[in-house]
């Protein structure tokens, strides 16, 4: 047991990577270079101000034992992780890491023109109301979702990706797009940083996928440790094979759509196909996993192109990869999850019938209702209150880094004398 | 037991990496420019040069059973490693990566004015008659501080921060300032790379804090499993959220002080409250844990502007982070200390009176009387003979990475034909 | 035992690391500014292509039981993985990380010039001719060399380096120069990235040479326990001075040949000591470690300047590295191997005779005539279908990133405003 324990610090260690540097690089080379600071930030606030609430509230909402309704947990009873052992606080830690990440998924959808007061606002009220609350219905026994469409959600496909996703289509929508938007190209800034920042997020990522493991509340030690022995073999593997095959399907769609495959088409089919394996990895076979990730990259990379014909300022493409790649891995657990894999119910390929997808659509269905509805309310609370956008001279003239944060990224002809 | 020992694998890995890449990116993205190689390349001469020095006589002066009046080991004892058994060469390592790193951290406060061989000459001078021998006095049973005052020092707040900020103030007054220093804005080149370089390091101080756990000298390996999987779940967490509660901290204070919460503030902020909590991991609650990392970023945020008042061009702010934080964290143990965390001694917060504080103090005291007298004495040395500082010109005009590398780190511009 | 089985989960995601981000960022930063996007395309599509195939059939030919010859195994008894069970996927997880960075490490060898369509279509034939059975005649009981001469290759000295590194050379030999080169000078456009790319290199080679560790057939769990936590503190303590041995050896060559130690000198260090480490890590003691890095840092610091006089564009220097650096660690196992190690065969300087050397020799003599011969034939092959080489225009005018992928790598003097 102590080899799946020291597994889990390290997975812990490298969700909490996932979200700084990784995401923040991701999402940052592919700002303006006059944005890429407060880009940055709204990744760093996210794991400051989310952390915080939750070890304050979080955990005890979200995985506490005095259930509200099936929808969420008290907030007082472990809060500031009172009462918790000692030996567990890596699981907490290992669940706060989700949180952050999620709430930090959203930014890319509202680059360049939020302020971060705003943001440091948002923050504690969207994960109070709708990112505990989507982590209790689904993983735990009381929960809402899982006591009545026990939806399988291996490490967040629901929880994670579709709450974000739906999330930032929500708050694009309501604040509005950037000026001069989609008339002005705003073209990543710099490449080189988002393909890194995809290669460490698929890294961290086996930390979010091969860490969620669960056993049996009635697992013996011995138990436990044969199933960490076989079950992380196959949520690894898988979450390998998918996200290969998605890198190859955007960059074959974007061959066929534009002419050209593109290396932000590259990063972008890395997170495509991990994001849609996500709630899939013990849930399928390799070919499973394969497929799931070859659909998923083709999908997102046609969906990324909606937001031009919709008008949705949606600037970094957070519906179009997290919400679209999530719906992909939930709802193909339906057809593909079977028996042979850790999860241990046959989809409808493998002849276990509708109950599977009925399940997946139920909690895809309630999971977009519940964040649809505090999302909105959150967001258009702020709006009306401190509102969202910061002056329009600010945006277009100065830039939100030098407005917001006193800075700019990069000085590297000023300084460089004669030699550059 | 093995998997702890998976873990210790790890963590030496993790803090190698705190060196190179994080600590070298963090320093580099602060320099200008024209001086990024010159900064990045202390860092990995750091790595070579220290390295071999504490397998041949740094292992044997820290930990070496051959003890001289409770200051250092004999030198020749282990020297090369000679009579270490191969299953102990990890900790053997895992005690090298500490060594490199905290020789590094002192570059920061004199960037860009340094000749490289003067460096080279350095590392191994201060290791010898600095590090090994506070090391040996903080963190070994016959060790003088230990002995005396045995001060709680988990990770090393004395051994690695005060020791590293200290010595990095003495060289910055002894090497004095840069050209043109304060009068000219010397501006971080690439914003970026220290954000990145900030998010790397936090990576990396799971495997510092998390892997510096200590058995007793009796436990069983079920003892040793059993305190390994309690301990390290409370070390990472008091790691992680005096993290959050530094990167606020700083954030805040900025906002009162300057207008703007930054970028690099953040950034900074991550440094101050993992330094702080350093020493602290294993000896604080939760509470405890948010209290040290809010202080420690609160204060370091405003003494990173007392260089300007001093006029000590301590460039890279290692005094206002690394000594401040040190001192931060290595005090508040003696009030904030409580028994239910694995150190076990109550501090003056928690009804045990003074003890614990005088211990601490004493420690620090010590800590900072040896290396400001090794420390001076090798810079004096140095000064006095192949002297520290490069050519005028070369610092004005051409640059210290043209100067002492031959290379200038980008070209952008110059070779991008009609596309850039 | 599980504690071995979380590090190899651990080592295969440190592997993986080691292609994407490492690797495309080390050769990345040193391209020219309008080929960095081509360059690092060329490790993540190396990813997607060799990781399919190698879950398709790589494994079966290269650790299969139906052998044919010695040479390579049936590429049908696996297909697919069909036959593995869930807790063997991350041993093949594992193994796929090696094939994969093995193609991506030849990219170097011609950067600027390559049509990204060639490129996908040489991963598949040369990993299936030249890199399965080289695994397979080295790693398996029934490989042709490991029956005839048993030669020591702990994680890859004739498999992946002296593999990748004369594939490199006989492609940039058949696809010829880049227009220019060598009386234009190509300098790296971002020597941050490249140092970076160096580091990360590092920290991911633990796993590669850390997690190769095998054990007996007969072993029992308790032996494979003791085993792991023996010989891994002793290949990591190997690797870790080898590289810093090398980085020294490689600054002094260039001191004295150049007149000054680059930056560009140190990274190359790294990979130089870790490349000949790689062979010899589970063979020497740690003497033998620091000489087989000096050797190796030393002789490729020499090696890299050859290519100007042959006038070979191995643009990023695979020849000089890792051909170089290949045979520099797997030769010195016949002279340098000692019973002490867990290799437990001495070599000529410890009284073993020559036939650890001949066996070595003959390793090395049989893996580059089959990977000279195959290479040959596919590079051929290629060059007389479909062809290797973009239009002039796209090379010397437009850039390959754009001409290929459409895309810039930095925009950012464009979209900055007033600020920078």
């Amino acid at each position: 047991m102590d080899g799946y324990y020291a597994w889990m610090l390290m997975a812990t260690a490298m969700v909490l990577f996932m979200t700084v540097p990784a995401l923040a690089l991701f999402y940052g080379g592919m700002t303006r270079a006059r944005s890429v600071l407060n880009m940055m930030m709204m990744s760093y606030a996210a794991v400051a101000v989310v952390g915080l609430v939750y070890v304050l509230w979080g955990w005890s909402m979200a995985f506490g034992s005095k259930d509200v309704g099936g929808f969420f947990a008290s907030p007082f009873e472990l809060f500031g992780l009172d009462g918790v052992e000692g030996g567990d606080y890596i699981y907490v830690a290992f669940q706060m890491t989700f949180a952050i990440i999620t709430a930090a998924l959203i930014s890319g959808a509202i680059a360049d023109r939020v302020k971060f007061s705003a943001w440091l606002v948002f923050l504690p009220l969207w994960v109070t109301f709708s990112y505990f609350p989507i982590a209790h219905m689904v993983w735990t026994d009381t929960g809402f979702i899982h006591e009545h469409f026990p939806a399988q959600d291996y490490a967040g496909g629901t929880v994670v990706h579709i709450n974000a996703g739906l999330a930032g289509g929500i708050l694009a929508l309501i604040i509005g797009k950037r000026i001069g938007w989609p008339r002005e190209q705003m073209r990543p800034h710099n490449l080189p940083l988002t393909m890194m920042g995809a290669a460490l997020l698929w890294f961290g990522w086996y930390g979010f996928n091969v860490g969620s493991i669960v056993f049996p509340d009635d697992a013996s030690d011995a138990d436990k440790t044969a199933q960490f022995m076989t079950e992380t073999g196959i949520t690894f593997m898988n979450t390998t094979v998918a996200t290969m095959a998605a890198i190859l399907a955007w960059l074959l769609v974007e061959k066929l759509l534009h002419g050209k495959a593109t290396s932000l088409g590259a990063a972008s089919g890395i997170v495509a196909g991990l994001v849609a394996i996500t709630p899939a990895a013990g849930a399928v076979s390799i070919v499973g996993a394969i497929a799931i990730g070859a659909i998923s990259g083709a999908l997102c990379a046609w969906a990324v192109g909606l937001k031009f014909k919709w008008g949705l300022d949606d600037s970094l493409d957070v519906v179009g990869v997290h919400l679209v790649g999530g719906l992909v891995g939930t709802l193909l657990i339906g057809f593909l999850s079977t028996s042979s894999a850790p999860g241990g119910i046959d989809g409808l390929f493998y002849g276990g019938g509708f109950d599977s997808l009925i399940d997946q659509t139920m909690a895809v269905v309630i999971a977009v209702v519940w964040t649809g509805v505090f999302t909105t309310l959150i967001a258009l609370g702020i709006a009306r209150t401190i509102g969202w956008r910061v002056e329009d001279e600010d945006e277009v003239t100065n830039g939100i880094d030098f407005a917001e944060h006193g800075e700019s990224a990069y000085d590297i002809a000023g300084s460089s004398g004669t030699i550059l």
